[in-house]
């Protein structure tokens, strides 16, 4: 069935709705004119009335603070779910793909969590979900995966795919400051919430690295089975010693990584070389790199944050999507196409391997030494270089050492931390971070 | 029409095509997962009958070495041009259209310079031509730009759109030789044709600066309209004195920008800082940066040459095309959305202004800078820094100036050089580069 006119039903007029509607109003003339077809918002819902004056709307267009409204209307084509949280995000989809309208979000949390439900009823129904605005925010990741690097085997995804995190740990760096410094900078900035708990503790990053590699290896990987860890511990001592020390840069990593049908993927801080293009990604920049059997490594860059991005995926998406109901084919192609009996299965994560930046804060005391380097032979952790600083200030009489180790597995070096920290010798919580030397 | 069984007619058995087949049995699993129907090789051909040995195939696959075969042949549902010649391929493309086919090539110069006809034909017959490898390789940038960013109004592109000036570029300045030399290491390692003409004079820059353009801005930006200057008068004097005076590195780059209406674009050797992430982008890799008034500034980056790089975006764009054919939904929405009407203007390119690099080479006396600083004062060209350096040997007792100037245009630049080389002081031709420092 064709149709000559478009409504969309958006949910949501927050930082990225709004934005969504003054995009659209300002470039109308070449969205219709790629569309093939009228396009208008039909109705506008958000819970907050106030803000409904703020967007200089036609009287036409209808109001509600009920999205039932929006998604039982049957005028309505395309239900765009712009509202952040969770349960009646995940209500709003899933309703509106039952009532047989297309959906657009940039909802990485429901997207990750509710995976199958939400594209097994896409399919049932032959509707589609767009979500490009679900990760990297301007960056056209989603739809790369999906179509454009179809072709490939992805080998590995890694990804700076939170901008709070991102602005913090740059900021930390660049004025060497404390965490909690950089935090309230950023959110003084509006690159973090009130409540950051989200972003700091890799959560954020984790949903998206769970929707990416969902893509990539066409299955779902639930985001409770990514390994996450936050940059709410992070010290400044480390961020400058591995800098100043070691040349390298700590970024807060997403990583998957395919290695003989089993998936490597974690969430956490990492060093990376100060050369490697990442070590460059600044503030709420995100950075995505994709290797593929066929295409190689791919490099994905761009803000990863803000209204003005994260609109110009969703109304892309938009397009996109009302230029298929216009001709009458939504649907007849599901956009996410993956099976629930894939055969890949996630490592457990202390099984994996990898080389590690380890600080210890002991006594200065003649032995120390050989205490943690007998602990570590003894879990087969191979040193790749030792440096004794200066004790610090803040350590009055505790001597920081810094250690380098080749490869081995998270369980042996945790292990080896674990006896190391009872020692009396040891004053303070030894620190670990991986190392990522060969992005 | 669904179709159970997609059959596809290759043309060009050559370095990208063999590795199209090689790659379609690979990962052939995943790929019929992903389309939801059968595929299959139905015909190939080749002009050149060595080449079907070499690919391990099916003996039920046809084969032939006269095109019309394929785009002739009733059981053929995609026609893949892949044979790189330019008035073969054009009609390849044309008559697979007319006779209903769907098309993926790779072949930007027939794209660059048939735009209007190829699209023309292919929104009358409601048919697709997908062309994802024919601007660099494996980067998604052509769904990118006509899909994912769908909604902004681009202003500008940038891009090192050619793998082997970028190799040739790399090697001069790494390995302090001179162009003829890197052009042979180019040669010698596969990343240069036996006659470099088209890629060393930047005609293969311009027809992708020209296809990217178009989509971009949708209209036909002819590839003749648009200023080019290869690399093969590059010296590496100016390659050495631009990164050790001044830190910026050569890069031949294809910019197109939007100011007021008029499209600034052209296709030369340009010095960029080399902090920007463009300086570190080496070899055959590829790299392009989109502005768009919503999603700011995105970078792609990876490999721009190869086989397997342009066979993930070939095999990819097959793939994408054959979901539709399955579901009998292709051609009904154009791919390429364009008018002719567009008010968007090419720009004179003297008109064009810039900040320059110069070098000149003089006699060794008093008052040789007093002349040449007056001529560009004449012509009001700014000057940002003067050096004068020691005698080179190759100048026997010659002096290399150099200079670089504030923001003046093409014109004015033009005309005071043509002045100081007709002066008797004046013993070399003025060299002149292009300053890109706000990439």
């Amino acid at each position: 069935m064709k149709k000559t006119k478009i409504n969309l039903g958006l949910i949501g007029l927050g930082t990225v709705g709004s934005k969504v509607i003054d995009l659209f109003y300002k470039n109308k003339s070449i969205i219709e004119q790629k569309i093939g077809a009228e396009i208008e918002f039909y109705i506008l819902c958000d819970v907050d009335k106030k803000r409904f004056n703020a967007v200089p709307l036609s009287k036409k267009i209808k109001r509600t603070n009920l999205w039932e409204e929006v998604v039982d209307n049957p005028e309505v084509d395309i239900v765009i779910e712009l509202i952040g949280k969770e349960d009646i995000a995940r209500k709003i989809i899933v309703e509106s793909l039952k009532n047989n309208k297309n959906v657009v979000t940039a909802n990485k949390a429901v997207l990750a969590k509710h995976w199958d439900e939400i594209f097994s009823i896409a399919r049932e129904k032959q509707k589609l979900v767009y979500f490009e605005g679900s990760v990297g925010a301007g960056i056209p990741i989603i739809q790369a995966l999906n179509e454009g690097l179809a072709a490939n085997r992805i080998k590995r995804i890694v990804g700076i795919l939170n901008g709070t995190t991102n602005y913090i740990l740059t900021k930390m760096l660049k004025e060497n400051i404390s965490y909690e410094t950089a935090l309230k900078s950023a959110q003084k900035n509006g690159f973090a919430e009130s409540n950051p708990k989200i972003d700091v503790s890799g959560i954020d990053t984790t949903n998206k690295l769970s929707i990416l590699s969902s893509i990539a290896w066409s299955t779902w990987i639930k985001p409770e089975n990514i390994y996450c860890e936050g940059i709410d511990k992070i010290d400044i001592i480390d961020i400058n010693f591995a800098f100043n020390e070691f040349n390298f840069v700590t970024k807060l990593l997403g990583i998957a990584k395919l290695v003989e049908n089993k998936l490597e993927i974690f969430v956490r801080p990492c060093l990376i070389p100060s050369g490697h293009p990442f070590s460059s990604v600044d503030n709420e920049f995100n950075a995505i790199l994709l290797e593929g059997d066929a295409c190689g490594n791919i490099m994905f860059y761009g803000k990863g944050a803000g209204g003005a991005p994260a609109a110009s995926a969703v109304l892309s998406d938009i397009m996109f999507l009302a230029r298929q109901v216009a001709v009458g084919t939504a649907g007849k192609i599901p956009y996410v196409s993956y099976t629930r009996l894939s055969n890949i299965s996630i490592k457990e994560y202390e099984k994996i391997e990898g080389c590690y930046y380890l600080r210890f804060t002991t006594v200065d005391r003649p032995g120390v030494l050989a205490k943690i380097s007998g602990i570590l032979a003894k879990y087969n952790v191979s040193i790749a270089g030792v440096f004794q600083k200066e004790p610090l200030s803040k350590y009055r009489k505790a001597v920081p050492i810094l250690m380098l180790t080749h490869k081995t597995s998270e369980l042996s070096i945790r292990k080896a931390i674990k006896e190391i920290d009872k020692l009396s010798i040891t004053e303070a919580n030894t620190v670990l971070l991986r190392i990522e030397e060969n992005l």
